[in-house]
């Protein structure tokens, strides 16, 4: 009846998704020491900055400080997230983990407003990039689709659209003779619907039936841990996920701003429905309350506020 | 591939679930205005107290000048929640709609917490029930298993103990000689997750292919939406829901209460999916912002952080 996977693996962009939208404010060694904490639950891999233009996001002008100061647990790949030349360049300075990826947005305006490219720069950039990772030698892993599922200025972004960026992906990948890990669908904005979720991820699987495929999901809407149901049902095996749903303070007056799952929600759904994560659910939850004092502002994560 | 209804009907259960677990500092005329707004929202029936001993439950404790008080808009149904005899009299004084119902607690340990009567006591009371409904001429509706799901005490209740439990609404109905709208399997610890609501939808269909089921859900570990999409996929058309998520207090220290699924995110989740609801998604955010402002602190429910 459906086809739930053995076992999942969870990237968690906690620090960066919620660091970034906070203010200058927070210390860099309370980063830092959330940073180290979660190294501990069992998740593989930590987004930890972004190399993003300090003016715009203050909260990640410690980028350098964070990444520098990190004492890394063997067997955790510590990453940071670039959009463009520069923000790589920053990132090859550090010692973070690179790993290789290519970025595409499949809303033409939300590109425009998030990264200055229309939808054919964006393909042009990511030709730099391969460019790069290759002079460097940096190993490519997933392509992603941003705005997926749509956006706030053009609404749902169609399914024909999604499949065209991901032969552009595949195609820069070919002529940079990458061959990729699998194809991540992000819900940039928390639009995305159990229907949707089923009607690309079944587009994709129809279309390219051997690639993995991955889910970076919002919360904004409330639909985010329906919407990583629907795709366990398909068998989807890989996503991203915040301690605490960081990335948004809905709380704190942010209208708008979009939580993403929480890290140890999905986690918990995954374990009672048998699927493994290889999250500490009581590790991952001390995390979270950290983070909301760090933060000084209550998270939506639902299981930090249980016995457990 | 999946069974989606193509509307449902969802029971507002806010006011009951909500007040009922604040202090009892909320004016009565604020409770009045809110249940007279939500009238205005679509949903068909709102319940708006429980008759509860007000030493236990102080926010309930002017339960019934909130029945006397509300201004009613016709079509809409006006529920109150009886869980004793003696709660079922004080109800029948009072204005509100009187609406039938047999409701039993399939854990034993948490039936004995919540009424002080074990699952045997439970089926004798419900007989007691059926009598005064006929005495009455109070037509009777739904069957409801509490704890369907399992609690905090016993843990997991499992299936066979949930179809013993329907086994015994069944037989007291037919005894007095009623025909149930449907069972409400209710979620009442928020321990639900898709795999578990899948096992027990099955197994009723199995079982009592033609009987309608309904579910109260509660989003204690997140898995609310999540839970409600596995029940849509398998054709359940009738949920209880909360506005703004009221029936917990995650974030004012209230440690392990369990809100409701949010309503109008669960509305929002449907009529994207083209399911209808009834429900007016801005007249419920607006209802859920008074909500918040009425109770003084933060509601979980997300639709209501966003723009729209």
């Amino acid at each position: 009846m459906s086809d739930l996977p053995r076992r999942i693996r969870i990237h968690e962009e906690g620090p960066r998704e919620g660091f970034q939208i906070e203010s200058a404010s927070i210390a860099t060694a309370d980063k830092i020491a959330f940073i180290e904490a979660l190294s501990t639950t069992g998740v593989p891999q930590i987004d930890c900055v972004s190399y993003v233009d300090p003016r715009r996001v203050p909260g990640m002008a410690d980028a350098e400080a964070v990444a520098r100061g990190i004492h890394r647990t063997p067997g955790v790949r510590y990453t940071g997230l670039w959009l463009n030349v520069r923000g790589l360049e920053r990132a090859l300075a550090l010692p973070l983990d690179l790993i290789g990826a290519i970025r595409v947005t499949a809303s033409e305006t939300f590109s425009m407003r998030n990264t200055g490219m229309n939808v054919e720069q964006t393909f042009a950039e990511q030709r730099r990039w391969l460019a790069l990772y290759r002079e460097h030698g940096i190993a490519v892993e997933w392509g992603y689709v941003m705005t997926a599922f749509g956006c706030n200025f053009e609404g749902e972004v169609p399914v024909a659209q999604v499949l065209r960026m991901v032969e552009g992906i595949f195609s820069v990948a070919a002529e940079a003779g990458v061959t990729l890990r699998g194809i991540y669908l992000a819900d940039t904005v928390g639009r995305a619907t159990p229907k949707s979720i089923e009607a690309r991820v079944g587009a994709l699987r129809e279309r390219w039936p051997s690639t993995r495929i991955g889910l970076h999901l919002h919360d904004t809407r409330g639909t985010g841990l329906a919407n990583a149901y629907a795709a366990l049902r398909m068998g989807v095996d890989q996503f991203d996920a915040t301690c605490g749903g960081l990335g948004g303070c809905p709380f704190a007056g942010h209208k708008g701003a979009s939580g993403n799952i929480c890290t140890e929600d999905l986690a918990y759904m995954c374990e009672e429905m048998g699927i493994e994560t290889g999250v500490d659910l009581r590790a991952m939850v001390e995390c979270a309350r950290m983070a909301e004092r760090i933060i000084g502002h209550p998270l939506p994560g639902k299981l930090m506020r249980t016995a457990l």
